[in-house]
C-alpha cells in the first residue's frame, strides 16, 4: 500500500475566501459550527473527522483527483455544503476550472436533472474563483 | 474546451469476460437488456445513452480518472449494476487495484456503513479481476 | 374537493400473470409476503396500506395518470419491486407502451443514468406485456 | 412514435411572477445563474438542458401531465428548486390546485413524513398562485 | 399489541422557543406554513400527519427513543427541518444531550460525511437547548 | 463521557442461523465476503470498520436501541444487508418483535412507501427469527 501525506497547496484558505464572497461566506460559517462541535469533545466524531480527512491525501491517486472524486459525490447526493468545500479543495490544488466542470458533469449525468440547482450554484462559485 | 476522444483500452469486454465469472455474468445480462431497449427505438433513450458515453470520453481529465469518479458516484449512489460496471472498465483502462480500491475509501466515507455491502460486492469482483 | 372511486381495470392481476414470467413471479412473491405481514395485524402498516391504496384513485387526477406518476416516483428512487407494480398497473389501468416509455423518460432524466439498470429491467417487463 | 411539440402555456412567466412573490424571487435567482451558466458555453451541458427541455414536450402524454410527473419526481427527491420549477410550470399548463395537490400526496405517500417540510413549502407557493 | 398513548413532556414548545433562537424561529416557520395546509383541508394530508403522528406515541417502545429514531432517521436522509424536529421533541420528553450525540453518530456512521453539514447545525441547536 | 462496552448477547450468531434460512444465508454470504475485504488489508476500511463496530456499544444509549436505530437508518435508506444485519443483532440482544416492528413503522411512515418492498422482506425475517 502507498505511503500517504498531506498535499501541497497552490493557495491558502485565506486567499481563497479573498478571492470570492461565496467561499468567504461558506468558510466562515464552517469555522464557527466546526469550533461548536470541537468543544463538545465527542469521541467518535474526532475520529470520524480523522477518517474523513486521511480519505484525500496523496496516495495511489493524487489528492487533486481525490477532491475531484469528492466533488462528485457530493454533487450526485446534492450537498451544496460539500460541493462548496470540495469546489474550494480544488481550486487550493491547482485544479483547472475545465477539470472541474467535467467532474461535475460526470455528476450531472449520473445524478439528472435533479442536480442542476447545486450545478447552478457550484457555477456561480467556480466564476467568483475562477474569474 | 479540450477536443474529446474515444479512450485506449488495455482489454477488451471479451477479456474481462474470461478472468472473472461475475464480470462475465454482469457483461451478458447487461448485453442482453440493452438489446431489448435498443430495439424499442425510443429517440430520448438513445440520445441519453450518447450523452452519457460522451461524458467518459478523453478530456480535460483522463479517462481513467472519470471512469474512477463514475465509479465513486455509483458506490454512495449505491448501485451494483453501476458498480460492476465501472470497475470493469477501470479495469480496461489499466488502473491499479490499489487505485480502485481509494476510490471505493472515497465514496465509503462520504456515503457511510450503507455503502458497505455494496464495497464487499466491489471487492468480490476486484478479488477476480486482479487475482 | 373530488369524490374518489375504484378505478375501472381493463385486465385483472390473473391476466396479467399469463402474459408475463416476470410479473407472475413478482405477483407470488408479493402476495405471499403481503400475506405474512397481514398475519401480523400491525395497526399501523394496515393504515398506512389503506393510504397508500387511497393515494391512486380516480379523483381530480385519472387514476391512468396517478399510476404513471407512482412509476415516475418508483422509478427515480429506483426500486425494482415498485417499478413493477406500477407497469402492472398500469398496464391494467390501459396505459399504452408510449405513454409508460415517456413517463420512464422522465423519471431517467430527473434521476440521471443511475436509473438505467432499472430502465433496462421494466423495458423487459414492457417487453412482455405488450408484447 | 408520436410527434413531440411545444406545449401552451395559459400563463407568462412574467405573469406568474406578478401573482406570486415565490415565483418572482425563484425565477429571478434561476435567471440569473442560469446565464451565468450559458456564459460558460459547456457543451455537455447544453446538450443536457436540450434533453430535458424536451422530456417535457406534448407527446403520448399530454404537456400537463409530464409536469405533474417532474412535480412527483422532484417532491419525492426532496428539491425545492425543482418542486418551485414544476408547480409554476404546471400552473402556466392551467393545472388546478386539486390536481396539483393529488399529485403532491403521491410524493407524500411514496417518499414518507421526510417529504413534509418540502410540501408545506409548496402549499405556500400554491396559495400565492391560486390565490 | 402494546396500547398507545400520548407521552408526558418535561417542556412545552413555548419553554423550548424561550431557550433556543434557532428553536424558536423554527417554531414559527412551521406553525406558519402548517397553518397553510390545514386551510387546505386535503384529506390523504391530514390522515398522513394524524398516522404520523401516532407513530411516535408511548407503546411497545418508549417515545423518547422513538423521537431519537426519528432524529436518526432525518439526519440520514439529511432533511434539516426534520432534524430540528426531533431534537427539540427529544429535549421536550427529557432525552440527555449525550444520548442525542449518541443517536447523531449513529445517523453519522450509516450516512456517511455527507451528513456533516446537517449534524454540525444539529449541534448549534443542542448547545443553543443545553446550554 | 460514559465509557462504552461491549453489549451482552442473549443469542449467538450459531443460534440465530439455526433459527431462520434467512438469517443462515445472510450471515454466510457476509462472512465469506468479509474474509474477502479482510485479506485486502486496506487500512481506511479496517479503521471504518472499526468505527462502525464501536458506534453501537453499549453508552449513553443501551446497545439494544442503538441497534434499532441503526434498523431504523437501515429501512430508510433502504438496504436489504443492513436491515437483515440489524434485525439479526436486535434479536441477538433481547428485543421483543413488537419493539422491532414499532420501530420498522418509524422507517415506514419517515420513509415512505418505497419502503414497503424491503419492510415485507424483514417481517419473513421477523416471523423465521420469532416464530
Amino acid at each position: 500500500m502507498p505511503e500517504h501525506r498531506e498535499p501541497t497547496y497552490v493557495y491558502s484558505e485565506k486567499q481563497v475566501a479573498e478571492k470570492s464572497a461565496i467561499a468567504r461566506h461558506f468558510l466562515a460559517v464552517r469555522t464557527r459550527l466546526n469550533e461548536n462541535v470541537e468543544r463538545t469533545d465527542n469521541l467518535l466524531v474526532k475520529r470520524f473527522y480523522n477518517l474523513d480527512h486521511n480519505t484525500y491525501l496523496e496516495g495511489a491517486l493524487p489528492a487533486k483527483y481525490k477532491e475531484l472524486m469528492g466533488l462528485v459525490a457530493s454533487t450526485c447526493l446534492r450537498c451544496d455544503d460539500c460541493i462548496n468545500y470540495h469546489v474550494i479543495q480544488c481550486f487550493r490544488l491547482g485544479v483547472s476550472r475545465a477539470e472541474q466542470e467535467e467532474a461535475l458533469n460526470i455528476a450531472l449525468v449520473v445524478g439528472g436533472s435533479i442536480v442542476i440547482p447545486h450545478m447552478r450554484r457550484a457555477y456561480e462559485l467556480l466564476s467568483e474563483l475562477y474569474g
